[in-house]
């Protein structure tokens, strides 16, 4: 019997239901526990091709990482948006030649939908590492992993998440990700930077969620805090910019106002919106998330690669 | 006995005859029906180093592609031009050092005569990866492989090339390429874009062709259509171009009029010279032609790094 | 019992004593000499992650062609400073990912300290590959190699360093490399390119040099000719440049004046500063030096992984 995930497409968090987030997560355990020798046997001798429209370090490394890990090889384009593309090739003729040169396509892209059509013209499986304003499932996959493997759970956990909910498709697709368990969502940000009224319809389907936006106030009972980084460019108003910048900010003060056994995240990279102080505290779990990231993907693309699974 | 290929250069499709041809096709066939795992140890341990002072994606992961088949590892520098040569390092020292790194060295260069020069200082084989504005050996070769595979043979066939034929050197290595078997050659073009006439005197000593200037009426009796990228840049006159373009663009309308089991080939990227309509046809063959692309190359690398052949 | 650099940082050529380098001669010794399927086992399915803020195309290729040769994968940033940082994260956080993706972290960075703090706060052990103005022990490692596997020995000889001696790391990490053996040293340069003066007082502790103007007349009783390359941009005054680049010039006229079995290094890329009419005598050994460069990375790469060494 074939695993779930066998030669599929990983397009959406939303095609995701809890049992598939479990699937996922326990062989993420595995694959963590395995012996490297047993886990470079899952990749041998295939290959990775990644197209970056977007350019992202960060999700092309921990992709490549997690491939050499299971003995694979990655082949592709860190800016394909000045390569082929820029001969005017669409996008449908790039993925479906990366296709034929791979054994499982990771795409990332600015627009919207992009990565649904993608795998439809792609002959290999496809895998979105980030697609439009809302898309990022394997971030949101690592994300639940994370809070999972730190708290033990995650149903029953309150959960903030703070900072530019407008933009960035992290927060979107861990909303979504967070609507198959029962957590305790509450979102802190400044009223400029809440989450777009044109998603929230959707979201609240199947995840509750409050609002709030004064950060101190809103800290003292959370189980994980999830920050986000605030970005200069959205702000139109630098005064507006560095008053909200200082807000939320957490350092060692914020710190001792918050429960024991909080744990911070952020998907990375960080500004100043979380203080060097807090890095060897017990509760910062930022660098656990891209470490179990890279883990995380390797599952993924171990039940792509592999019939019976892991 | 050693193979004919085994640790020489592959710098022009000149230096090959029927019988070259043949060795590699045979070759390719047998990578493309090998186990992986058999596959995997003909490169096993070994590097290829690429140079392309010209950026050329699709040829680029081509070759990583089909050396990661091989169990090899491939390291380079995908935009020389920009790099150690900025800093005023001749090709011969560029080539020489990437020779002390790896096992073969394939060079990608904007002048004529490059590779015949990189291959003489290089201590590695070398293998162009398109020179100057004639030589594109790797490519012929897959355009001849594709051919045979698809039709089943090449003599006797009547072969025509559509578009752009003054630029590009795919078309340039392919008539030498073509100037092996007994192909009737067909060149259609508008008047400003034919092959040069410099080239000619060349490629009419072992090929004879005709050419032809309407594409609707040189269709109906072809066996294969190689059709070209018609680029913008090539024309002053942008009325001209658009003009030309509309009239050397094949869709489902002109398909009817070919024959029924013509084959369509491309070099790839298209822009819209080849409508998408055609993709799902059987006759649209330049996916294949690509993914057998891969594969030649493969052959080429392991014929090159194993004295013994396939 | 494990060895020196089991899972030690690399960071200056100021931390090694002549025994630390002996350790490493050998090592490289033996990863020349091994058969390559038990060298692929150095770093089987390992991972380098490089991080390079300053390009170098040359060092760069030479640590992930020493990786291939272990058996191990390369992943890493070839332009650092336009990607992460771009986006603001700082210098502890980029290594400290990347060391969480890799096994050994590869570092270039224009400043000086950036390689020891990048250790402290990487994960896992950190190879400086050029930092600031002054360090650059893998190079000052293959130089020491090079002049010892050619010559037989260090001590006792004499080698004249030529060229631009102000900038450059090159020449300061072999400086303070040369200052734990007894070799006689005489810098060769324009006044205005002499070593730093905030340098040598360093320099002296460990090593007795003497300066000198004129290359001609100062080349005769050599054993090892190191030169460097001047570059263009560090004269305000071109007519300066040209005179001083013409008389740093070693070609065929200045070779008859040495001795017989002298040896010319270079670390490269050259411009003109060697004629390429040396390049097929026996004393130019800079293509030889570019060679043992990826072995003697090797070497320390397999001494770093493993604890048992080589």
């Amino acid at each position: 019997m074939s695993n779930t995930f066998f030669q599929k497409d990983i397009v959406s968090v939303r095609d995701f239901d809890r049992e598939k987030f479990e699937e996922v997560f326990k062989a993420t355990d595995k694959v963590i526990e395995m012996n490297p020798n047993e886990r470079r046997e899952l990749a041998r001798g295939k290959t990775l091709g990644y197209l970056f429209f977007e350019p992202s370090t960060r999700t092309r490394l921990s992709f490549e990482a997690a491939m050499a890990s299971l003995g694979g090889t990655s082949i592709g384009i860190a800016d394909a948006s000045s390569s082929s593309a820029k001969k005017g090739e669409s996008l449908a003729d790039t993925v479906r030649i990366m296709s034929l040169y791979s054994d499982v396509v990771v795409l990332r892209h600015q627009l919207d939908g992009s990565s649904r059509f993608a795998a439809e013209v792609s002959e290999r499986p496809l895998i979105n590492a980030g697609s439009g304003t809302e898309e990022h499932p394997t971030q949101a996959i690592l994300d639940l992993y994370t809070i999972r493997k730190e708290k033990g759970r995650i149903d029953g956990l309150k959960i903030g998440i703070v900072g530019d909910l407008k933009y960035g498709r992290t927060v979107y697709s861990l909303l979504y990700a967070l609507g198959n368990y029962r957590a305790n969502v509450r979102l802190i940000s400044p009223p400029s930077l809440k989450v777009r009224s044109d998603s929230t319809y959707e979201i609240r389907k199947k995840l509750a969620y409050t609002e709030a936006t004064d950060l101190e106030e809103n800290l003292t009972d959370l189980d994980v805090v999830y920050v986000t980084r605030i970005q200069k460019e959205r702000f139109a108003d630098m005064e507006e910019y560095v008053k909200v910048k200082g807000s939320y900010k957490l350092g060692p003060e914020l710190l001792k106002k918050m429960k024991d056994d909080v744990i911070i995240m952020h998907p990375l990279p960080r500004l100043d919106e979380i203080s060097h102080k807090l890095d060897s505290t017990p509760n910062a779990k930022y660098f656990n998330q891209a470490k179990y990231g890279k883990d995380a993907r390797a599952a993924l693309l171990a039940l792509v690669l592999n019939e019976k699974g892991i």
